[in-house]
């Protein structure tokens, strides 16, 4: 399976995928979609949109896992990032890759096994379970990472075999437009 | 010149496209894009896209003009709307339409004359300066309609006589962004 996470940010994009078979981890590719300073918010948008949407077609991921933002500083902060990303989920519904998401805790909890992590700790654990020479830089890049092996955790045999518990407020958007489209029918 | 206003929402995002010589406005269209009750978000994401796009297109517009949400009700509400912002932007942006932005207050204060006008006035305003039979439903589509109209007063004759103020704060990105353009060139 092969997962892209993306932790969206309306000056930096981070981006990670990784192979995964639910406990063994291969890097792909990682790194961070970066915003000239100074563009206006709707150029950035453009431009997040563009390079994910590139990126989808190079790397054909089978999903995508997000964090759930729900808990962001301030009403201003939380309509920028949500800006980023809506654009960011819409360039994977695009592709017709299923999104999930994931709290920061939940995605602390599946990578470091512990969900009061410091952000430190969440890069030494990606490190460690992709086998790299050092924690990936910049950070936008490790978290983005961390949120796809979370969901490679939250997936396989380790979550199916109850060693760890699969997050539980995990949603798949994917999920719940199959369901939807269920009830729409005769 | 003709202005597309655009109040955006996850659920409804309404629009209301008016020509205009900054004192006489004619209505061209209006309307919501509707997402089916109990779709998830990144399909709704996708149905107000590829429908503004298509507004886009058919409209053709000068200038897209958007409310500024940083006064929205919580992070919740505020990141939600973030991400129906988001992508109505980018769909005017893909569209090489500039994007303005002004608050509720200035809507009110450039359509009503008063900052602090209910919405019921703000409705009223709407079908008296279109000369329409009734107020326009549903209420986001006036609201779209009242955003076009702001944009038009304050590029105006009116605004330019100082009969009517332009809204302090009204920011142009596609200006931001030619600035930022001009900056980088050597």
């Amino acid at each position: 399976m092969r997962i892209l996470g993306i932790d969206p940010g309306s000056v930096r994009t981070g981006y990670g995928c990784v192979d995964t078979d639910g406990t063994r981890h291969r890097l792909i590719a990682s790194g961070t979609l970066s915003m000239p300073a100074g563009a206006a918010l709707p150029d950035r948008l453009l431009d997040i949109h563009r390079g994910l949407g590139r990126l989808m077609r190079e790397v054909a991921p089978d999903c995508v896992a997000v964090e759930n933002l729900f808990h962001a500083r301030n009403v201003r902060s939380a309509l920028v990032l949500g800006h980023a990303r809506g654009v960011a989920v819409l360039a994977a519904v695009e592709a017709g890759v299923p999104v999930v998401e994931y709290t920061p805790a939940e995605i602390k909890r599946a990578v470091v096994g512990y969900g009061r992590a410091e952000k430190g700790q969440l890069g030494l654990m990606v490190k460690l379970l992709l086998g790299l020479d050092a924690v990936p830089t910049p950070h936008d890049a490790a978290d983005a990472l961390a949120i796809a092996i979370c969901h490679a955790h939250c997936q396989g045999p380790m979550a199916r075999t109850g060693e760890r518990r699969p997050a539980r407020s995990q949603r798949s958007w994917r999920h719940a437009r199959l369901g939807h489209i269920r009830r729409s029918q005769p």
